[in-house]
């Protein structure tokens, strides 16, 4: 099966980590393609950029579908556009911060989200309450580091994770911690040993959980809200991206 | 003081019943500037319509500050983009479903929101949600019919929306109407005549609450979730949206 | 148009700084009416007293109807007898806590209420509830100072409002301020100039929504839970108060 | 010990019946009073009503203070002033929708009221969320019948309540009903026995809770919302109620 | 009438502790039988534990039905097997949890729970979900301290607790105490002294609770999710608790 | 990785039904146990047969772990002991109901699910509350069938799911399906077939889920409500279920 995992910033370094962790953990005959957009913002941190990021990343989908993609994982923890994609795409789609809190759902009654920006902090409690997993998320935690701090070598962004999360344990009462960046991926591991406590990426999580779906035959239901797009045509520069009929 | 009212469409034939409508409520002193995008979707209709909304929307917000407007409207029942809005402008912006939502709210216990397309009845609820409004919201229901359908003289799409109000009354035990799309801004007033109860429009209610919150020299706050957007280069063709120094 | 600023105490001073502040919002063409009930509590400090200051301002609200007034305000933080007024008016009654905490929702993500006794968090909690606002509200500080205490000249309560806010801020995350007393409404200007945020207070903000409410040809439905109170004959020194045949 | 059962509307043959209600499920060596306050509305039917039955109870609390009462119940569905009555009364006080609602929640995971009039609803609602009852209570039907209507020997109500009740276990799926009027304590054992599930009167409940706490050594916090009203001379022809010192 | 007072757990000296307590708050008429079970943990300590005490007190149900027994409590604050009880029994059943939150409800605004082992605490906090009255409960405070310590003559186990409620009072806001483990019933009225807020003890508020419901003539609905166990024979070891016909 | 599927009621048939479906979807180097416990129930229709399927469940547990077993699941759509058995074991351990509702709602806005006995919907709204999907929830509907129906060849039972599955869409609005019991595994793919939109079954789900975490290198928290049961004795009976040591 191939899963198509769309960074939705510009950054490819990022992009590259990620695909770095996710291929560790995929089963055996899962492709994995691993894209940022052409256009837009190189770092998602509040709103205005999440809202920009969303044509580029909606792009990748419309060429998914061309490429014959089975399942998609939007890469960026506000999972910007992801019920746009859900009507565009065929196969199922799923954003990082949806599988990481349900991961971290069934692994701890309690979670702290750490996340870079504290401007952000709204962003995920959003998505949070949408996803249902407000009652299991104690706290989100910025650390307050610019999202490509993370991708800079010996950068002190790292230290400061591990302290947010030490917080997070003693004073939220957190059992597990999910990682609310994807630039993150690479910390995983370390931080779980470090911790001692369950500590969930949502980029390997996100993979994982597409490539159960497609095993078991799921996707997203076309019967109502998540049907594909009317067919119209959009007026200027957006014009490529009219809905089209399918087939 | 100027108002912007933004229809995030770019249907303007729509936009001008709502400057219409809008320009009958105004106090005396207000100037009002309405504009649809040159870009994008002519009708909005489901998530990814929404989404691809939003640039032309933040783009007319991004002049309205060259410009001197002090308050923006939204004029799109979805509210797309509204946070993005948000950090971008100096001044409040309101979106017509928050503005009609919570103005439904003080005059009645419980209202229904009548809109075009089922589809769209998920996002609404959303919007409930996030502003709050959930527990006055008794039901979502959608007329069938598509939302430039509005739009053509001697539709039946008039009588099916009294149709579903009538409904709302006797089923939902809606106490006051909502009206659940920009384009339904000219049939208000004879709903309200015909039914007997309080029928909100969004679009003049929210430039309303916009003249108010300039008279009262209130504004957005930019302390945290929406502040300015952070400065940085957007790659490709969203290069002209990247967010810059503001003075 | 004709808006009575009803204070449901019955301290002239208190609402004579009402009026001053009420009258600066004011559109042209709308005259204010602020009164204080000739009986009942002086301050509002707990349940005992809220429900002892309705029955004096409701008999506000029957004069009003005679008087033509076309909507009212009431103008105490715990807003009482909102809902019994609703039913009493034929115009719109917005309660100066209702339209603060709706007010601050469109401006901010998060705010924090600073009121004056501890003893009435309770009863603001319960507004925020009602009204849907719980979800903005971070929460609600007391200064532990008299309400009458905001009347005299020199106090130290001033400031203690300023110490507050700016906890509210640091501790809470607040992101606006809503001022939870009528009697700060002197206050409200100087303290966002202070702050840098939001500062909200209910007196204005009620008085411009119930303008605008007028403006759109709006009042509350009249349906079911507001309708008239059914017309029966009190008894004993309630007498007067008794539900009348309305025409 | 004394246990004071106020019905705050002026219907003497309500309050009677109640009174032989409650007697025939006392302890012994409990002794009860049952009244109606000398002023106010005859039967409440709405939020106009329910604030004006307040001071008459209050001023049956007060004289019961004098009268070395243990423990107070309010015996009207609404509950009116029951928060405003825990700051004057030194016992416990409860209130029968209050009583009626946690009662059938511990022997039911669903439960229906059936009410006399359609406007109460509202108001019987606030009270489930505010009880934290909102989650066990499928619906509040109404009989559409005033309130002393009940109290005419021969009429239709007594039908009408098992009609709706019986509605209410096939369409609500209700495994329990409580009874949404204190005028009809009398009907609750026929019921009971016609319907075969558990019928709860919010009088007698409330009579046997009140019991029980004062068994128990427990009444109201005095520790801050419910504290003693702060002293002060009230105005007007509300002075009597000025809260005074207490020893 | 007969109450059966059911300590899911093994430890005789506690039950016995609790029948004391008990017999001193009933009505002249209430005969108590208070029991261990024969088999299963001798204390309730996590959620293993508290599924393993269910076949216990569920046995001891079994028994009391043959007994006559009129109503029963199951006597840990986790509230075990409370669902599958009231299948099984025809009279009312109460968890001591369930009596002291809805008890602490209806005196104080605000209660925190004061408990022995954190890992309690999310049981509890479910529990409180469950009843309703999550919005009730400040917070769920853990001593840290054996369930089995409190047994101990002159342990520091009761100075801890008044210091968690000193710490409840002052940082959470309680303005009521609820005991939060059956064997904390001895300690009640003196902490209430102590204190002086109100301080529940579930044992005490369940039996009283179970008493007024017998004598309401109330008792569990059986006409869905509490109907009898449907006929089957259990295989192994548990045939003895196949469900059988009830006659 | 070894995972191991406990059907808690003892009914072989079903067990072997489950395994059958679960084989189809595992990756390849998943290894599959599929047990049902040697005592306790057949069939798990109520709280009571549900709490007397935990010891054997827990006693499958406790074998697991002797046998080196990666990952649980409990296979009944009550998710019988779940927390217990995460107390138990050192790997993840997932319910059937849990995994389907979590994966529907990545799927579809809305899902109702479709179960055997009306009187098995307050424990399945429990679970979706506690797992934070009721908000995705629409409805639970039931098909009045008892479980080992599903059992019986040529049984009316498969037929009596399509039609609840046809009832769910057109009334709830339900725009995905969640199969409420273990023993529906094989209608499954059929049945999503015929109906269009997405059929979950839980048993599947599950099993991917927890081979997903055992890949992702995940488990339960050990630091707090789930750490291994504390040391003790039990009595009786239930002596060999007494939590030991574990090192």
């Amino acid at each position: 099966m191939k899963i198509k995992l769309i960074n939705p910033n510009t950054t490819w370094s990022m992009t590259e980590k990620m695909a770095v962790g996710a291929q560790r953990v995929l089963a055996s005959g899962t492709e994995l393609i691993a894209v940022s957009p052409a256009f837009g913002p190189p770092s998602i941190e509040g709103w205005y950029d999440d809202a920009l990021a969303v044509p580029g990343m909606l792009a990748e989908i419309k060429k998914g579908e061309a490429e014959g993609v089975d399942a998609y994982v939007i890469a960026c923890f506000g999972d910007p556009g992801l019920y746009a994609a859900r009507e565009l795409a065929k196969g199922p789609v799923i954003g990082i911060a949806e599988a990481a809190m349900h991961t971290a759902s069934v692994l701890a009654p309690a979670f702290t989200i750490v996340t870079t920006l504290a401007r952000s902090r709204g962003m995920i409690w959003h998505l949070a309450e949408r996803y249902g997993m407000q009652r299991f998320c104690r706290n989100v935690r910025a650390i307050d580091v610019e999202v490509l701090a993370l991708e800079e070598p010996g950068s002190a962004a790292r230290q400061r994770v591990v302290d947010a999360c030490r917080v997070a344990i003693d004073v939220d009462g957190a059992e597990a911690i999910v990682l609310g960046c994807a630039g993150m991926v690479d910390f995983c591991a370390e931080l779980q040993q470090t911790l001692g406590i369950p500590v969930i990426d949502g980029v390997t999580a996100a993979v994982k959980w597409a490539e159960s779906l497609v095993a078991l035959g799921l996707s997203t239901s076309k019967r109502g809200e998540f049907a594909q797009p009317l067919v119209k045509t959009y007026d200027g520069m957006l014009a490529p991206f009219s809905p089209g009929q399918t087939g």
